[in-house]
């Protein structure tokens, strides 16, 4: 009978209560060290870390053995918990109290040297080497942490949704293509050659259709695809907790989702956080932030200084007011501390976002102080400390700029300055609901409306009219939900209308061909008796790293690609065989890439 | 303010306890009738069915508005709750015993006519149309309550295999391409031109590799996808509950699964099964039902009859002997009552199998009769009385050829039988574990040993010194459940040992070239410390189609593919426009294919 490699306990569970036992232990050689004769290992698997100790005296073939383990061999134990002596406990370890005396040992698989080293907990590896060794990089415990949230995070929404009457489908992964913004992965079809199916960008057609089918709620935890060139925070392939409800209203499905976050955040953190959320319409943010996702985390708003700036003889300001440009600023608290140089190196920052200058104004003892101060009449000065809140000691940062612009820069500069004065609390999380964006922009190089969320948001009730007249004004029915200033998550109500939604299309400009082609079957669809539904999408892989605070989208996902969209450790994409091809009838130029 | 649809109750929610409430109700028209003034209207959604009254006398208005209802319009109403009338109730209906006196309605979307009746559970809809609409063919009952139990499996298997210790982890849709077996979809790759992904097979890499990263414990309930020419019960994409452990051995997996399922019935079904599962080795189960997936739901196992064919003066059997076949034979209960007519018939079944000919023995008072009996020596007739088990009034079928055709056209007879006379239960669940199954086939076409399950699959510990020798007699270490007949999974203790994986892809002929570029990287995982880790995959389709009683795998799937792999609701695969092919640098054949 071979050794029975079978546990009675994780490396992470033992202690003082079951000193006496005999136990059997698995997992990977952390580290060995040499002591007096005696051999400790401290043995790791993904619970914790357990001391082992072999006594030459004791067991000296097992003691024989013990001396050619390396770092990363498998191995499996059997021997009794001991307390470790007088002044030995580890209290770092879960484990420490104890360590197991070994009498027998299994070598279960060798392995070669790592690239580099699981025990340490040195995040200082190349990346490219951690994806190529992925295997490896998992075994360090900190991306086992990360995964660990992640199941906990899922397994919290399932519960959660199931409770409150949401069944989870699955829709295909093998979709049609309808291009919107993003590109879609094609894949060839091999029965009807020169026809593809698309990796969908999100279930939205699917949920809707679901809610046409009476669905009532429904959920799934979904796996979407962007071919896009990536920026660092995205991946090709990304997951989204997908859902959709018939019969409801914005604050319904708003309700459902802070319910939702609520349940996450207690089963991965133990945070409670409070709801409901605070709510701002999106002109308010821009006014307020400059930004339509503002980390709530610290003060610091803005404010638009158009009418004091009127009063001054300062042409900066004068000449942004007539092209029909705006003044707006913030307040430092304590900010009058700044040095010149510290000021210089915010104006080059906002410099980059292409804005010419940066005015400030300190309020020392005896007034305010700048040179600028002298454009500013003595009314205009009291004006703007009370609007800014000024106290001694602060300073304002202003800008005058067109209103995008001036907007941009000041949402960067604000978050910086946050930053840079230790401003953000780390252990504060601040949701927002952002509403009323707006229903259409304009796309100056094709000359037409673009939706700003997708073409199924409605429009917002009270603005139906301007469809016609000035549909630029009107207002969505869309939500937003921003935490710490990352946007997590987006929704509306969808347009249940069949001649709503075509008019809509049509306003977008789509051809009456690319309409049936595309979404004809949707329409159809929609014409046979639509409930109001609504929805919303949260990202899983930005929620998951903010839960595990990592800035790294890579770290929350098991075997994550490039930013390249490369699979660095099992070399992919690759070439193909001929023969692959030939059946699928398709012709590619012959690959420049390799792997070696 | 306009008319506020949310609901108080669902359609399947009232109770006579409700009666004098005011309530909001939200639905489909079902069903219109006009009764003496009085509108009736049947008001479903996926919770039930209500019943409205609009009486013309207290509401003219809205009776009025519900003189124009067609069915399938969706309504929101507000109204009391009112006992039906003495003699009224439905108690069919869960809400049969009240109604609702309707104060006001809104219509929320009208309907045009659909193709097909969505009140009537008929069936009776040609599938092609049920599937261009599936959006509709939801909206009846019976796929709503599949989609309702696949839902609750789902969830059931988290909470399970949660509870077990396990993590879910997702593993990447675009992966690579490395066909066994089955062709592979492909993704071609817009950043590498003449590259591609491949979607994936199944997760057996990634979850391999997550033990080899300490993960311990792994599940998923992974899509995966197959470009097959489909048969009857297969999709392109399909759903496993896919899992993996480290340090364990096949008896701990399978008392993991039997406890998933015992979770997964009694959550769906209210079944408690039995376990643990009986275990039946490959060889008796080719032996007794001549096929390794059996229906233990009946007996009538199947006996060699060698033996006693030796004795015999009968050709038929002493040829086949001769020439390396077998006879064998099964015993029909009570089957003596089989006509001359419905023999030939159950001859003629076996004869499309390839066999030339069934030979039958009834046995009457007075012995055993047939034309074949006089060849029986009277102490062979004992034998064969006694081996099948007959008593008056059985009927024996024998089947003498080679013994691949014969067990094929014996499972086949068995189970016709068993159908034909009504010996199946179908409430009865009968599970079983298959093991021990030969490690290797022989193909012949490309005169190569391949894997029976795959490359992956460690070798029976005993067997591992046959590898050199005589490798299509060595038994692999792995497991199959069977429930009720149907393959329903399948798993292996996996090759833990690198050297021993590169040993097996070397027998199955792979060169160092292919072997390198498509497993080197794995071969390198298993060099860098591996625990002994195995594994298996449930077919979600089919344990749903068992659960919810139907042959058809489009029942439970929400949107499901034809057999050509085709959408008839989006129509897809489509076309796609040119620029998208040209950014991919692919060409392709002008598509002989269209959907209108």
């Amino acid at each position: 009978m071979s050794f029975d490699y079978r546990r009675t306990h994780t490396c992470g569970a033992l202690r003082q209560k079951d000193v006496g036992h005999l136990v059997t232990l698995s997992g990977w050689v952390n580290r060995r060290r040499d002591h007096g004769g005696l051999i400790f290992i401290d043995l790791r698997d993904r619970f914790g870390l357990t001391q082992l100790v072999f006594d030459p005296i004791k067991n000296p073939e097992t003691h024989r053995q013990a001396e050619k383990l390396r770092a990363e061999w498998v191995i499996s134990i059997k021997g009794k918990v001991s307390s470790r002596a007088e002044g030995m406990a580890n209290p770092k370890l879960e484990t420490g109290e104890i360590e197991v005396l070994v009498d027998e040992m299994e070598i279960l698989s060798k392995a070669k040297t790592p690239p580099f080293s699981i025990c340490d907990d040195l995040i200082d590896v190349n990346e490219e080497l951690r994806l190529k060794y992925r295997y490896l990089d998992i075994r360090r415990g900190d991306v086992t942490r990360k995964l660990l949230v992640r199941h906990k995070a899922m397994l919290a929404t399932r519960q959660y949704l199931d409770q409150q009457g949401f069944l989870e489908i699955a829709t295909p992964i093998l979709g049609k293509s309808t291009p919107e913004g993003a590109r879609d992965y094609l894949v060839p079809s091999r029965i009807y050659p020169g026809t593809f199916y698309a990796l969908p960008q999100s279930p939205q057609i699917f949920k809707q259709l679901l809610m046409v089918a009476g669905m009532d709620r429904y959920f799934q935890i979904a796996q979407c695809f962007r071919d896009e060139d990536l920026r660092a925070d995205r991946q090709p392939e990304f997951t989204q907790i997908d859902m959709e409800i018939s019969f409801g209203k914005p604050e319904d499905i708003q309700s459902i989702i802070e319910g939702l976050l609520k349940a996450i955040f207690k089963t991965c953190t133990n945070i409670e956080i409070t709801t409901p959320f605070r709510r701002l319409s999106h002109q308010i943010c821009m006014e307020k932030y400059g930004c339509d996702r503002p980390d709530l985390r610290f003060g610091m708003e803005l404010h638009t200084l158009n009418e004091i700036a009127q009063q001054t003889t300062f042409s900066v300001f004068l000449d942004q007011l007539r092209e029909g440009g705006i003044v707006k600023g913030l307040c430092v608290k304590g900010g009058a501390d700044l040095s010149r140089k510290a000021i210089d190196e915010y104006t080059e920052f906002v410099g980059r976002l292409g804005i010419k200058g940066l005015a400030w104004i300190k309020y020392q003892e005896g007034g305010l102080n700048s040179s600028i101060v002298k454009f500013f009449p003595e009314a205009a000065q009291q004006q703007l400390i009370q609007e800014m809140g000024m106290e001694v000691g602060d300073l304002i940062f202003m800008i005058a700029d067109q209103p995008a612009r001036t907007n941009q820069a000041l949402d960067h500069l604000r978050r910086k300055i946050a930053r840079d004065r230790g401003l953000i609390d780390p252990q504060r999380y601040e949701f927002l609901w952002v509403t009323d964006f707006p229903l259409f922009s304009w796309d100056a190089e094709t000359r037409r409306l673009q939706s700003e969320h997708h073409p199924f948001t409605s429009p917002h009730s009270d603005d139906l009219h301007l469809l016609e007249t000035d549909p630029l004004k009107m207002r969505s029915s869309g939500y937003d939900i921003v935490l710490n200033g990352y946007e997590i998550g987006g929704g509306s109500q969808r347009i249940h209308n069949s001649d709503l939604q075509q008019k809509i299309f049509e306003s977008l400009k789509l051809t009456p061909e690319e309409l049936e082609i595309k979404f004809g079957f949707f329409l159809e669809a929609l014409s046979y008796g639509t409930p109001p539904h609504l929805g919303i999408a949260l990202g899983l892989d930005r929620l998951v790293m903010i839960l595990t605070q990592t800035e790294n989208i890579r770290d929350v996902i098991a075997f994550p690609k490039t930013q390249k969209a490369s699979d660095l450790m099992m070399e992919c994409p690759s070439k193909v065989d001929h023969e692959q091809l030939k059946e699928l009838e398709i012709r590619v130029p012959e690959s420049q890439f390799s792997w070696t």
